[in-house]
């Protein structure tokens, strides 16, 4: 016994976190159990946090929409909560049947406190004190994710990758490190099923992820990653789907670890892009400003700004791409913010970035890019670079040459 | 607004719960939503409990059985109340689409407070404030049925009726009449399936409702009405596919306002019953309890019992009727228990039961029931009465013709 303490002191705090796949049959969970199993043989002390099973959110939400209620509803956070009680039940029962011992914990029995709407709140707090009695007494508690109750006692849900972010939160109130359990085995130089020499990446910086997720790798929500960074939790993307014991994955740690050893980490893309340009006079200064807070208030995300004035004193050019979809929104709110000013939009384009932290000391990577994409007659329409990237964007069928021409050329091919 | 305020204060309060039926879909819960409303509509001031959507818990139950876990685990307790945690958000928001407001209120939130084991706690308390504020403010609560958290603030379930239990505990909280919307549209003289002229009864007492269903009858789980006996809650069943309005259904309410009005209130059965014999020595008296321990340890449920002490002494004759489904395990957790003693039994027996407030002062009604019997040569393997019921065994087939010749023998064909 006293041995088993004193090892118990030292053992890494993970809390892993499994989506909607990863619990999406007692199958699924069995397995998923089982690599928590592995975790704790190692000498891992885990904290589960989980999803709805795959599908039961979706058939939550098709019930609630069928009372004119949708997400932002008040008693659609009621219902849709219900999905995570059921799979942090059958983890607790999954765990205890590999031997360990294991207890689900609601949002509203932590608690952990949110703020903001219904469908989308945030975390604004987490009280682990019963996480930590629990795990004192070697149970395995087994959170309901995506979830929390308001000052009020209102259950409220966290929006889409609200679980990975009760993940981070609970992490880090842990001091642990967050494991996210998903269908991919990492993060990769680029997107696998466009380049067969895509590379896994053992670590990334939070930094890098943000800026991957926000072009376009589908891995992990920015939400939880921004999370992260804020409170400094390492995190790591690896495969439920991995044997036990067999899971490798990528950290996703603190930038000076690894900042250093690579100059671009991927290249991520998004298709199906529109370039909207607006063009006026603007003798108050304030187009820019009228047009990004009524789409905002349309919550249509907005990239690759660019502004170029005119020699026209007054006459500016005011560039940005949206999502295709979002593309008829965003007119009808631009055309009743502005009135006059005339807008232009070209669609069927994509977005190319090229993401690394090794970027803030290189602004050549620029024009390295214009002349990758260039040889090979990929016109760049819009070009936009921030600290760690730097986007371009291109027709939509030249994506995947894009893509390949720029993982070869900034050495991703073998890493 | 005065007007209305003051109307208010005079309003009767009615806790109205539905069933698995009443939620099953949508579409009846918008259904059973209309209901309220014309209740609300005709000044009265509702409450609402609902339970999971039907099949839900059997869905529920299933994923938790493929985890070694059933009834009765902490876990399977989690699982199920986020069955009703789903249809009491569906029905606050069919309330809201019907132009009233409406709150869901999980168990945890209200508190409803319980104790004993997983899957089949009882309630210890309930605190009804929150339903208050809501009310003052024309808020109808809904109470997502069946579940509560013990003082650990462990989620708990009431076991088989356990939203009706919720229902009656909340109207004797509340001061409320508790109106119990079902598939059937009252309580009936008897199965209406088995003797056409079944007349629904416009009211019962709380003990004949008990015996009724203790008998067969399958309208109401007996938990509630014996809560909503102790704490003089009046109820109503009535049919939840009724049109707005339109519902009638059977008042069960305390005894005195009915009980000069009829003898016999209903015919209730009971197919598939089997008969048990104990012959023995009994020198220390014990047959008895011992046997009735060991049944209880096993969860069979007893009813009948006959002992016959003959004319050697110490030597005793116990008889009784358990469900055939039972017998096995009866049979076994007795011979474990009584060793020597000689066990007898008799199967394919139905049980025929008379259940009348009115029979408390007639003792003469055994005597006419054998009389009714017996001139249609139904022979009755044995007979036993306690206040305000006779019951009698006798053969399967004979249950059919016993029902009907009693059911007309005692003026119920038309009341």
């Amino acid at each position: 016994m006293k041995a088993g303490d004193a090892g118990k002191r030292h053992m890494t705090r993970v809390v892993a976190k499994f989506g909607g796949t990863s619990v999406g049959s007692p199958e699924r969970i069995r397995h998923s159990a089982s690599l928590i199993k592995a975790a704790s043989d190692a000498g891992e002390q885990p904290v589960v946090v989980v999803s709805a099973m795959a599908g039961e959110t979706d058939r939550i939400l098709g019930l609630a929409g069928e009372f004119s209620a949708g997400l932002g509803d008040r008693e659609c956070d009621v219902a849709l909560a219900a999905g995570e009680q059921v799979s942090a039940a059958l983890m607790a029962l999954a765990l205890r049947d590999l031997g360990l011992e294991a207890r689900s914990i609601m949002g509203w029995q932590a608690p952990v406190i949110t703020k903001g709407p219904f469908g989308g709140a945030s975390i604004d707090g987490m009280d682990v004190e019963v996480f930590e009695a629990l795990m004192a007494q070697g149970i395995i508690p087994v959170l309901a994710g995506y979830q929390g109750i308001d000052t009020d006692a209102q259950i409220q849900t966290l929006g889409r990758g609200g679980t990975d972010l009760s993940a981070a939160a609970l992490a880090a109130a842990l001091k642990a490190r967050c494991d996210i359990y998903t269908d991919v085995d990492g993060v990769y130089t680029t997107d696998p099923r466009l380049v067969p020499e895509a590379q896994r990446l053992d670590a990334v910086s939070h930094d890098e992820m943000l800026e991957l997720a926000a072009q376009g790798a589908k891995v992990l929500q920015p939400r939880s990653v921004e999370f992260a960074k804020a409170h400094q939790v390492p995190m790591r993307v690896l495969s439920s789907f991995a044997e036990p014991g067999k899971a490798e994955g990528t950290d996703i740690v603190a930038e000076p670890r690894i900042a250093e050893r690579r100059l671009v980490s991927g290249v991520a893309y998004a298709r199906d892009q529109a370039r909207v340009a607006l063009l006026g006079t603007d003798d108050c200064g304030d187009i820019a400003q009228k047009s990004f807070s009524a789409l905002a208030q349309g919550q249509i995300g907005v990239d690759m700004i660019v502004q170029t004035h005119s020699r026209t004193p007054g006459v500016v050019n005011l560039e940005f791409s949206v999502a295709h979809k979002d593309l008829a929104a965003a007119r009808e709110r631009l055309e009743e913010a502005l009135g006059e000013t005339e807008i232009r939009w070209e669609t069927g384009l994509a977005k190319v970035s090229v993401v690394g932290a090794g970027l803030r000391q290189r602004a050549d990577i620029a024009r390295s890019l214009f002349s990758v994409l260039g040889e090979r007659n990929i016109e760049i329409k819009v070009l936009s670079t921030s600290e760690i990237k730097i986007s371009a964007l291109v027709e939509n069928n030249a994506v995947e040459r894009a893509v390949r021409a720029l993982h070869a050329a900034y050495g991703l091919d073998q890493i």
